[in-house]
């Protein structure tokens, strides 16, 4: 009766805590600052920064979608669902998820050739993987994708998202190709198929946008008149090459009418899409592929592209978050919904961007409310605006691509990394050429695994110290564990021990040294056990010295002869002070 | 001109050691042995040695070819190259190479519903990857494989070996199963399907075996003449219930002509096999594999056979060498000889066998010499005994297989294991349930992954030591970092130091030891630089001490301004000493 009292208090108490307002405030975060501080100068601000993000939004969703291969609605598509939910779930006031370069380069590999339904399906996987982590708490397992892989994957995905772009800022005809590797053969290959026109336009705009960007160099909002414009000019420097982009494929359209050599977007699919599942299974030329298949042709993207996608995420929020003081657990359940319900507006897989953060940033949005004007701005572009892009030149996107991505690559850092530590660069390294030759997901999956294997060989070599004095005529050895002593160095302990006392003379003393030992395992006590109670029992005074209780217990479990043997709560000088001179 | 002179002195050196006489005594330790210390009276021991463990052999033999689901002449054929590579090439006087059923079990798998060409390549694959290990000192490799896994798979393989023979013991129809699941559903199938006269020579042929054991208990070599008797019978207990075997069903034979109910082997292919090539291609029914097809259908057989191989090996080296002192890539390079060279004469995969190598021991086998005999007594049977062997009851076969392979289970020990380590129960319990289920290969696979992925996590969340003082009226925090920081770690120190600085007060004192710390890498570096330079430059003041010289220019690398912080030859307790009271 009384037992069934507290349980039911208990239970009280888990319910209360799950439906408190600290726990709402905690996962559904407007809840706490648009109820504690939001004013109209604060939605002023949210909205200005917002139409301004929207304007460069419309230009790289449209672009990002080419990078996928996909057609340029997608890529729009994917910047609704974004700024509505994070606005709901997200922390961060200047996170702007939706699509980018990265992700994008990720998920080419499955349109091309094949349909933009695997592009869908991969958010939507996406989505799920990015939830079951959040729910689990298992976001700490990006922990395992270190610098080195980072950096080695991001510039195998420079490199080959923009050979791929060279072609189209060529308007050569070809594939832009699933790595590096290929793209750089289909440049070669289609060298002759170049489009003058195209590249003249294309070279233009990097230089304007190259312009552009130095022009706002020091400057900010806070500034004067002009340099604010310089500022603004910066700032929306996208928008504004795309801008003139469409003015000038209009010109060559009314004077050479369809004969135009420039090559455009051309018809763009408007309207907002529908909300509808995924598709589960569909049809590439004569071929169905059900969900099984359709899982199989995905393979390890499937987990390779939730996982870069939290990491861009993680490393925007770190960024943009001061003091770095950020629930990690919430930014992944943030973007985690944001794919899965993205994918049922037919969403490629999205993440933080960085570039549109920062613009969110130096623009002063307040709260991620910001995101919703964005996604208005996309919204509208949609309905409205689609007869306009018709026009956007395809070079003017691939500058735009090419000088962003580019923006990622960091040779300083791989320069510092040389210097630093070689074994960083070789697994930086391995990564880049993998990316590059067989595809980026596996070379993140190999620099992975490398990094792993260099933590396995640690583990299976550790340092172990041994020093050696003569105490009454007699020979001491100390050896002295380290602090994890796993499985796999259990040979090499064995080995160790052996080696130090070959030449010790009969009715030495040997220590074994675990004071700073945490833990041991069957294996490592059973080898140590075994060297010392097979060889030495009879030649040498043996002693293992402050091992903590939980490895006492363990070692005496696996042989009960050697109690007398552990000695605590002494130093190696006390030990050797204390023990008789002879035995 | 000097250059040249020392350049082909130091060549002829490397090719002195090369050809020295200690080079061939360590890599063809036959060269030390027979021309130090071998009289007649060693070669008559070890002849004696070898003709008792031959005639065992022999009926092993023929029991693991039935294990492995091959006829018989195929484990008489594996027993053959052992004894005489292993002679010229291996150091412990006791190994005795051929199948075991350990082995038999893993190979079964693509014998059966396959064919024998499968396990042949498998035996030339063994010995490739084997020599591969030994050449490049990569024998270290199975120490990755613990004690835990191997408990595990050795419970899983007695399970799957046991219940196959159960249905041979019981003279039952069907299939001995891939697995244990397999092996017991088959067994319930085919209930109704039971020899009685199987059934009874089996039984009593375990009980004779278990009698002649106990017989044999307490006495040995050295005895008068009954005891010496009751420790040769006990020695020979194997030979002499085939022999007995061999009587009942020729008597059965001689009453009831080829109507007899005992089921027995029949016709075994007798003759040496003919030295070739093994089949690179094969047919099986109307299916053709080529090598790349044979290679996928053995899986990650091909490696884990080896290792387990290996295992084995090292195993029995460490018993029976005296100190377990002994050359690990040697043992290593005879084994894979042994089989890369047995598989040309139509081998199973082979490696040294306890219980033939524990009667090489009792019988006073003094070289590796008495391996000869065992080979030549396999060769007398092959080209003599083969008719005799015809009526072996399969039945009396099993139940040595039985027997036999019962004696590997050490319930005891995992016992033991539940009580010093849930942890490593649980392992071993994962590996069981895993190779009962899906098979062998796997249990091993999925063992030796989860260990890594425990070592892993221990490396990703370290004991970091924090301690607070009060000195001079001011806060001091000593954070403590781990021997071994990586990457995966990082995170987890940068959010322990976040969470300890909590509660300071503006104005304290900070100290990160990195007293134990042997190297750390440069994504934790930068994010300890990142936490403290960010965050706190302007609160606390921090000081990074005793870091090793490359750690610290590691660090310095990544953030110029910081020099001052490092000091270094300091405890800590001297640091606060020293440091001015207030700033």
């Amino acid at each position: 009766m009384k037992m069934k009292t507290i349980d039911s208090v208990k239970k009280k108490n888990v319910l209360r805590k799950i439906f408190s307002k600290k726990t709402l405030n905690r996962r559904l975060p407007i809840t706490k600052w648009i109820t504690e501080s939001y004013k109209l100068s604060t939605f002023i601000q949210d909205l200005l920064a917002g139409i301004t993000v929207g304007a460069t939004a419309v230009a790289q969703g449209i672009a990002f979608a080419m990078v996928a291969d996909l057609s340029p609605e997608y890529g729009l598509y994917s910047l609704i669902t974004g700024g509505f939910i994070y606005t709901l779930f997200g922390n961060c006031r200047n996170m702007s998820v939706g699509p980018t370069a990265i992700l994008s380069a990720l998920t080419a590999k499955f349109v091309r050739g094949l349909s933009s339904d695997f592009a869908v399906l991969a958010t939507f996987l996406a989505g799920l993987v990015q939830l079951t982590l959040g729910v689990f708490q298992l976001g700490f397992l990006v922990e395992f994708i270190s610098g080195p892989v980072i950096t080695g994957f991001i510039t195998g995905a420079v490199l080959q998202v923009n050979c791929g772009q060279l072609k189209t800022l060529f308007g050569m005809s070809g594939d832009a190709g699933n790595t590096f590797v290929e793209a750089i053969e289909n440049l070669y290959r289609n060298y002759n198929t170049l489009n003058i026109w195209d590249t003249v336009l294309g070279v233009v705009t990097m230089l304007i946008l190259l312009l552009l960007k130095k022009l706002g160099d020091g400057c900010s909002r806070n500034d004067s008149s002009i340099r604010k414009i310089r500022w603004f000019a910066c700032l929306a420097r996208n928008t504004i090459v795309v801008v003139i982009g469409i003015v000038v494929a209009f010109i060559c359209y009314l004077i050479w009418g369809s004969g135009s050599e420039l090559t455009i977007i051309g018809e763009i699919k408007g309207g907002m899409p529908s909300f509808q599942l995924p598709a589960f299974s569909t049809t590439v030329g004569n071929q169905t592929y059900d969900f099984k298949q359709m899982l199989e042709t995905l393979g390890p993207q499937s987990i390779v592209l939730p996982l870069i996608s939290l990491l861009e995420v993680v490393v925007i929020a770190k960024a943009f978050t001061p003091d770095s003081n950020f629930d990690t657990t919430q930014e992944i359940l943030a973007v985690g919904l944001c794919n899965f319900l993205g994918s049922f507006l037919g969403s490629m897989p999205t993440t933080g961007s960085f570039s549109r953060s920062a613009i969110l940033k130096s623009t002063g949005a307040q709260t991620p409310l910001a995101g919703v004007f964005v996604s208005l701005i996309i919204i509208l572009s949609l309905s409205v605006l689609m007869s306009l892009f018709y026009f956007i030149p395809k070079c003017v996107l691939a500058a735009l691509i090419i000088l962003s991505v580019a923006s990622l690559l960091h040779t300083e850092e791989m320069i510092s990394m040389w210097k630093t530590s070689k074994k960083e660069f070789f697994v930086m390294f391995v990564t880049v050429i993998v990316c590059c030759t067989v595809g980026l997901e596996y070379g993140v999956i190999v620099g992975v695994v490398l990094d792993m294997l260099f933590i396995l060989f640690k583990s299976a070599r550790p340092r172990i110290n041994e020093s050696r004095m003569k105490i009454n005529g007699r020979d001491v050895l100390v050896v002295a564990l380290p602090e994890t002593v796993s499985y796999c160095s259990a040979e090499y302990i064995r080995k160790t021990i052996l080696r130090a006392t070959v030449n010790l003379n009969i009715n030495s003393f040997i220590i074994i040294d675990g004071t700073n030992t945490l833990s041991v395992d069957t294996t490592v006590a059973k080898n140590i056990m075994d060297a010392f109670t097979d060889t030495y029992e009879n030649h040498f005074q043996i002693v293992f010295l402050n091992f903590n209780p939980d490895i006492v217990k363990m070692m005496l479990e696996l042989n009960f002869r050697q109690k007398s043997k552990f000695v605590n709560g002494m130093t190696v000088e006390k030990l050797i002070e204390n023990s008789p001179g002879n035995v």
